[in-house]
């Protein structure tokens, strides 16, 4: 049981959102915005993979699941795929530029001011622009508060990891701001 | 200089916020209804306080004199007693359910699930509601985004603390929504 009653028994992030439709607005709206806005080069897959990424580094198994099965729907992954990444990116199949975000990413987990000069140097030398290092810091810090959120409040989560796959292409279809994301 | 060219020469958030409108507007709203909204039993104070705390944890120092300073200004405390309520808020001169709520933020800070059934069950036995649990968990994970986006971007802050104090009673007028927050 969570740890308030949210008067609903929806899995991981949704139960304090339909509990808090009022606070569940602006967080789905930056959600959208930063992972599915199609004005960003980075793709929809790359930037699920860092949501992903943070997630495993915060431990959340529901946000990992969800966007990792969302990561490997766009990236044409399987879940062990997306999971060797997740455990190791240095070594994995992805682009120089991937690498240098993911590591970014992984400061931004630890803490702001982890984040340093030769990561950014690194990054912008792979071919990232100051755009794609903005919205890579702020999907890593938006992940840090979403995991939180999550494992907060206790909220539960589907423990077959099928059940994330099998959801993710109409999970991709209908975004972040649908209300009948599920 | 900050990691990337913002364009301006705003101080602490108000630089990637003015570089990237299209995730301030989420971002700004979720501050708004989270911290302002009156239809909350949390004062505005209380809140304020919430965030400080957190941000005082994650040593980021643009967040915890904005909203250290708000929260002094709602709450009629000095720098002095907001640091005092940061440093040591169990022996401050707050109520047994701020303590608790703020007990649970820190927690929150360190990770979703570093908060404790006892913790949850001394904020209720405190007379904290459910609707105050939710948003001190999700306040309290929302500055850890806010602080890593403030300092994982290496964002410049004015280090006369008295800044932030004199321009609170104007933050609080305008809210967080304003174009000419400042």
């Amino acid at each position: 049981m969570a740890h308030i009653e949210f008067g609903n028994d929806l899995p991981g992030i949704r139960g304090p959102m339909a509990y808090r439709p009022e606070t569940a607005k602006p967080l789905n709206a930056l959600a959208e915005v930063l992972l599915r806005d199609d004005n960003n080069t980075l793709t929809r897959g790359e930037r699920e993979l860092i949501g992903t990424y943070v997630s495993y580094l915060n431990d959340c198994f529901f946000c990992q699941n969800v966007h990792g099965a969302l990561a490997g729907h766009y990236l044409k992954c399987d879940t062990g795929q997306i999971d060797d990444i997740k455990r190791n990116f240095s070594s994995a199949e992805i682009s120089a530029k991937m690498k240098a975000l993911l590591g970014i990413s992984g400061s931004v987990q630890k803490g702001g001011k982890q984040v340093t000069v030769p990561q950014i140097a690194a990054a912008k030398a792979a071919g990232a622009t100051d755009a794609e290092i903005h919205d890579t810091v702020l999907i890593a810090a938006a992940f840090c508060m979403f995991n939180r959120y999550v494992d907060g409040l206790d909220t539960w989560a589907p423990q077959d990891r099928l059940f994330y796959v099998e959801r993710a292409p109409r999970r991709a279809e209908e975004g972040y701001q649908s209300s009948v994301y599920k």
